[in-house]
């Protein structure tokens, strides 16, 4: 059995880092995290139990501030940032500097194209030091970096849409069979939980309860992360994120055109061959779809299609718990790849 | 065919204010109305139907900013005040003192008894006018108080629990029926919408569904209401409000023992002949129970009952919307009282 | 003021049908509707509002088993089937022969094209009859058939998804501002009554609350609608239905690609023509985008859209209430159409 | 560690079944679950991941028809029947006389007192077997049975809405502290999985959306367990279930009267002393009420309760995950208990 190693979350009074601190609590290789707050945290309490009873009778989740002290007093060896933006970009430089491995919850290190980046508008102290950092950070999807993900010191862990669109598009535009110029449509759908914690006049019951609605056509911030990780161009996706009446999950419906006309049984098996290792994208055989049911509070993603007559106009539709295999359970995976351990550890 | 007067409303754009607005709109005695924000509204807009777009393409719902020049100059002859309760407590006298009507649906002005108003903890600048404007209100529920109504000049509109339970023991409670002594249980339950627009943790979709939750046991500001309306004390009375997921509707079920051995037969005629000149409340055949969905969008509160077989224990279920006979239907309800026109104008 | 007519449904006790039926009592110019029953229809009783309590208090909606005798002794002038497809299709020949004017909500006689229909596998009794008979049905949608409406004895009240697709393409397709070559894609999602009263595995609560589906993807109903009312081939669309949890209310997100560089403007205006003597469509600006909410309970149909900054890629979304102007609502209005009504009689 | 132990369940297709076969899945000392189907059941399939892709990547759960020789050749040690009352009934005797351990979700064995058996009309084949039978049950909640059920064969395992009520006021009746004559009022509110898998008009996702139902009120099932267990009489009770618009959960909200003025303190002490060896009941500090959302998909039940001001009239809620603590989870826990293993074992 290997040795345990300390893990730290900070922004765990979040939706996202509350999930991380229960898969933390009981991953067998995990010491109990620390769990740190941030000035001006909304609901900061000194127990974690106390703003999410779900956890109390587990032993106490205490909570303390931030401070680099700390850190290193406690021997932490992985730093979870659940946490906005331009906090992780200013935070990741100094920890990466004392030695902690870190693994970022948000989208500050995700995106190498300065075009990209430019959505979140980051004032970087020392531009070229980020750029550097940049450079190292591997973009934390396990199934396309595994290898990398073995040596990294940075993971910007991926959006939780990115996640389901970049899973269900890698095999086939990877193996050349997507006729990019064509476009390619992805029609994504979550959960509320995705839009965080704080409350808003977009997260109050009763303007998303009997509802649905389409935002950020054209500009949201996961496009970037699309784009670079399946290598299209900007002028090549059209990306529509809804707004469902149900507190997490994610369902995305992607149109593509086939390059030449193809079998279901064909795009089956290039899916499959291409996630052979990977236990966490589940393939479902031609014909089948996912439900967001399917993948609810599990690290699933799951991936399944249906194929026009035509053989050529095909619709895959992906499914993942936006805060576990979108955000908290993905983390934890990334966690496993980079300490060498079973990828399932603490997933089951 | 009566003449029609001009109306305004305080606070169109939280939920009751604009349910309240758009019945008006309908009314056939009622001029358009005239809509005013207050001074620190949330989500103030030029027009109502930039904020509430399901309104829009009816010609449009300009806001003005509150003033008393611009209520004289309209010609304003019923001001509704859906303002909060300090706000009310602050404006009425004036508009009294105006010659207009008012129809405040805060709690400003429902408690006679000092000991239930301490709950709101109001700062009077003249206690004496308020004593005595007090003492002219009458509280706004027209099955109780019809011909009150015909003189009043402040009507209190009832609160949207306390409605619930009223009505629903009213004709039991004055007809001696219910041992008092024995104390009597209302298990209220409640959609979002009463909770009021602004976002709260509270009111945070994901707080909110999958969930029920109680609250403010024994401490809710309805239960001096209740109380006052009912002729009974606060030992007689539990009442336990919770938050439903979903965004309208109330269900209230009131446990009482009856003061002898009676048949279903003789309460449903007892509710049956309080009511028989009352269109707004639908009495259910004994044994069959209202359900929050038939009295959604509707000005109806439905009651319903079973009884024991012992004829004494009863339960009794009440459902109405609090957004309409909870709030801004029961207030037109008591602008046609008032106005002498038939109660069901602008709420068939 | 006109002379009111008797109307007849068939197959009140289902959601479309009893939404029908509360549409028909309020209207200005029909008499009380004769409610029928079919044999085998499921919850039948004696009074509809035994089964729907919603609307008991308003003097009982009694329920009669149909029977051609009575439809000709009550002096039924127009009659809506809400009944299933082959219901329908049998029941209209015999009806039209008789002089009623039919308004069937079925898919029956929407289909002109063979292949189109085949997907429904009716059995016509008298296959030539049929064929003349499907000659003179309009299909239901005023804001496309209006002057032959007018002429219609047999009218094919549109489909609920088709009517939020087609009205949002309509007057781009029209206008041949699209590239149909280039392929339409319409994801659309629905509220859970547009399957029906039927319970069903696919309707249960536990299966639909917490869950987002696509289902018929290359192969739902509506598609040869769309098709055949926009005037483009099957290989020229993808329509995609999904299965919201929520009771009603339907969002089409359509994606099109435009012949040649537009501006916002154009394409608003262009709308807004096409569109010019309708109210019940009603445009959005461009960039703001209706949401479901907006229309429920209401018989528009939103439509908004956001282009791609290169100005070729469009984003269209429809929103509507699959029973009202995606099903009863619609049915009034093709009904007030026909007879030389005002449009909006009854449906505001 | 102990030895592993084959379990069998009947009925893994249905919401309770599932989610025991998922328990037991992961249990550590349960070999992998033999999954029986019944003629009959519904939705049968050759593998459970069929019918729930929730499972699907975990090596299949493969169902087979019940038989006995099945039963007796796989060497089950433990049968837990997720099964109709009257099936439990019928093969419970025989599953005993071959020496299996049993437990049993259903209601058939869980009423010692003929009268309250009543309302289940059982049709014993051999009622002197039958009678022998019942003596030898267990009532299946562990915190109040933990010694009997150290030696019992057949469990019975405990009803949702009477475990979520029992726990809840064991502590407080068994120590004297509750004027029973002034009866208990227990107003319960369960999500919809607990009315079972079968669809019907009930079940329907339009029917209990946007709503909320009393129903059974004086005639609930449940009713004699808590009686029961509790050892009050009839008169004493009144149980009101109502039926919530989410999938899971049970909140009950409980009225009593105390015998004498009492602390919060001395109420929350009792409590806490009755269940201080007992982990999966979470005693919530005075004032402080349990939520749906924290039991949800865990074995906790969480009892909370706000005393009035007088110290006299008490208001306890309680809340669980009806599938797991109020079904499959308290089976696990009964089987641990059964077995002598730690009572948590695959369930933490």
């Amino acid at each position: 059995m290997p040795q345990t190693i300390q893990p730290a979350v900070v922004g765990a009074t979040g939706y996202a880092g509350f999930e991380l601190a229960r898969l933390l609590t009981r991953h067998p290789y995990a010491k109990k995290p620390v769990l740190f707050t941030r000035k001006g945290e909304a609901g900061t309490t000194a127990k974690l139990d106390e703003l999410y009873p779900h956890v109390s009778g587990n032993g106490g989740y205490p909570l303390e501030p931030f401070c680099w002290e700390t850190l290193k007093a406690k021997g932490v060896k992985v730093l979870f940032l659940a946490t906005p933006h331009e906090v992780s970009r200013e935070w990741v430089p100094e920890a990466v500097k004392q030695g902690v491995h870190v693994i970022d919850l948000s989208g500050a290190w995700r995106l190498e194209t300065p075009e990209y980046r430019a959505i979140y508008d980051f004032k970087d102290e020392n531009p070229e030091a980020a750029a550097k950092l940049m450079a190292q950070a591997v973009y934390g999807i396990p199934e396309l970096h595994r290898s990398e993900l073995k040596e990294a010191s940075l993971v910007a862990n991926a959006g939780c849409y990115a996640t389901s669109i970049i899973l269900a598009l890698a095999p086939l535009v990877r193996a050349g069979l997507v006729d990019l110029n064509h476009g390619v449509v992805c029609d994504s759908k979550s959960g509320v939980s995705g839009a965080g914690k704080q409350p808003t006049q977009k997260t109050h019951f009763v303007e998303v309860a009997e509802n649905l609605s389409a935002y950020s056509v054209f500009n949201h911030r996961h496009t970037g992360e699309i784009l670079e990780q399946l290598g299209i161009l900007p002028e090549q996706l059209i990306f529509t994120p809804h707004l469902l009446p149900i507190p997490r999950g994610i369902l995305s419906t992607i149109y593509v055109r086939l390059n030449s006309v193809m079998s279901g049984d064909a795009i089956e098996s290039c899916m499959r061959k291409f996630y052979a290792d990977s236990t966490f994208v589940r393939i479902f055989p031609a014909g089948k779809l996912p439900q967001i049911q399917y993948s609810l509070h599990t690290n699933y993603c799951d991936v399944g299609f249906t194929l026009a007559p035509d053989g050529k106009r095909l619709v895959v539709v992906s499914c993942l718990d936006n805060l576990v295999k979108g955000a908290a359970g993905q983390a934890v995976q990334n966690m496993n790849v980079m300490f060498g351990w079973n990828e399932e550890e603490g997933l089951r």
